[in-house]
């Protein structure tokens, strides 16, 4: 149950963001005073995960805000517009930068006297709201694991990708915390490898053993009935319950359906897009080739190569066992079901 | 069809090898006049793929004996058996490796009054005999495309895994000369990163496109209708037809059987070992965790973390619709079928 990380902190007038693309090997934080720098750490993965992007682009509205007040008082409400959507198209799958924005965007509209401390005490909300629905998810997610098992997880959804604590690394916690994990597996998860960089630098900070293993792995060890379960994040949950996540995700899911392998989505509702009705219509962000073809910034292919880098990809809802939200969890979801869930207070 | 790759050359008295650790950044030969150097060069992967193992092994016993005919003339042929068991060992899993040392082994036993001439003979036609059945087994391959389509191959099959020419990558060199390919999709092949430096430098020596994919992404490749096709090689194949095949490979299978598409393997009868009933005999090698916690000798990951590496898998004979070697091709493979296309002459 540790967990000291805070990747987005909140400093009087400034933003300090934890340089994930340095990690593990050097901890370094930026200090951020504008919105137009925020969207470019935001598209540059100095800070990643669904949800840890949504609470930077709350506090960079906040920012901006700070900025339009200062420069054009009366119609500020009209001149931020620009960089709210400069925000917005910073990445398009993660559905929770939207919805941030979106919660932001209803407290410029209010009338008040003090509009930045409004603003600052939503951003603060959202950052809260979001740790308080990681330690729930992470009790309800831990519950659904009934013997102690081997478990293995992707890309990193702990406390770098989150305001803290984490999603499916928030399962992941609560459940070794209450011995029902007896190992945990994370792949490396290329081409960025948060698997290798940042969650089992997370694991390794709480003393969680973590064994990695190349995505290429992942079938072999359920073969070989190293794993009960699969436990990952999502970018964005559409209304029947199909995921979009970190590629590699989907080729996860159909290989534990193979294997008899339970697989478990956990993901704020913040995460879930109730204007989206199946995953095909999820925008799925295609990014540089390079970050194919070169690691650390050093070319790893001959000449010539070209690559093809969607970052994300859609697992149907017909291969997830469990969707775990802060409301509680959706055993084989239809839609039916995540409005229901949806519903709940 | 083309293919001017020669990673192994029998020069005089001295065997070179390209080192495949290099590549793509440097193509540098290293010469070797002694056996137990060759062992450690099998071992070290600066020669790899199952029958250019064997090949190497097969020139390693070559020096081997020239050695001990001159230190011994008389016993030779008993203080050679040393040698010969420290290459089968220098890797596990590949049984090319054991087959060749096997053919070498034979010459050694017969009385010739020119050991040396007969077994470097033999060291050349098992050379000379794999180019051949590579390019037997293109046109095998090739035949079982019937229509243009997007293929996707695992690690390096190609003239750096085997005499020349290449077992799966030699099919898509026979399938793209005919017309037969659209698209070559490579993964990249993590630890040892085999699709992105070799399969991705030879086919851009021969001016063939190649596209690569982080290994996550061939569900999404495959779920896009982007590939027909998945057609890898393999280090050895059971009598069941059971296929052990670089780590990943297995995983392909899962998710190709999932997508409907077709996989194929390719290797010459030198791969087949009947003495195996299924591929969970098969040994598999495990090797160092550092090759997954450090690319190109910089960590990536957290102190602390562990890693699992295995260097193979095993793909089950259902999941694959065709093994093809130099003696024809087996579709939907069982025990009877292998027996009875190995004994074809």
């Amino acid at each position: 149950m540790q967990d000291s990380i805070r990747a987005i902190q909140w400093d009087g007038d400034v933003l300090k963001l934890l340089d994930q693309r340095l990690l593990p090997h050097q901890e370094i934080y930026i200090e951020y005073r504008d919105v137009g720098a925020i969207a470019e750490a935001i598209q540059d993965m100095v800070v990643r995960g669904a949800p840890a992007i949504g609470i930077t682009a709350a506090y960079g509205v906040v920012l901006a805000a700070k900025h339009h007040l200062e420069k054009s008082p009366d119609n500020w409400r009209t001149t931020i517009q620009a960089d709210l959507d400069t925000l917005a198209r910073s990445r398009p799958t993660a559905v929770n930068l939207m919805w941030a924005i979106e919660r932001m965007r209803r407290v410029i509209t209010q009338a008040s006297a003090e509009p930045l401390n409004d603003l600052l005490r939503e951003a603060k909300r959202i950052h809260e709201d979001d740790i308080a629905a990681n330690k729930a998810m992470g009790e309800f997610g831990a519950q659904l694991i009934e013997t102690p098992c081997g478990v293995l997880t992707h890309c990193n959804t702990g406390s770098l990708a989150t305001g803290g604590y984490g999603t499916a690394l928030g399962v992941i916690r609560s459940a070794y915390a209450a011995d029902k994990i007896t190992a945990v597996y994370a792949d490396e998860t290329r081409p960025w490898l948060q698997g290798a960089r940042l969650t089992a630098w997370e694991l390794a900070k709480d003393q969680i053993p973590v064994t990695l293993i190349v995505e290429g792995a992942a079938s072999h060890l359920m073969k070989q009935g190293k794993v009960a379960w699969v436990i990952v994040g999502s970018d964005r949950i559409a209304a029947n319950g199909d995921v979009a996540n970190k590629i590699g995700t989907y080729q996860l899911a159909v290989s534990a359906k193979y294997h008899d392998v339970k697989f478990m989505v956990v993901a704020p509702t913040s995460t879930v897009d109730l204007n989206i009705a199946g995953g095909d219509d999820i925008p799925i962000e295609a990014r540089s080739p390079q970050e194919v073809l070169n690691i650390s910034g050093q070319a790893i292919a001959a000449n010539g190569a070209q690559a093809w880098n969607p970052a994300f990809d859609v697992t149907p809802a017909a291969l997830i066992d469990a969707i775990v939200t802060e409301k509680g969890v959706v055993l084989q979801p239809t839609t039916g079901k995540m409005l229901a869930m949806m519903e709940k207070s």
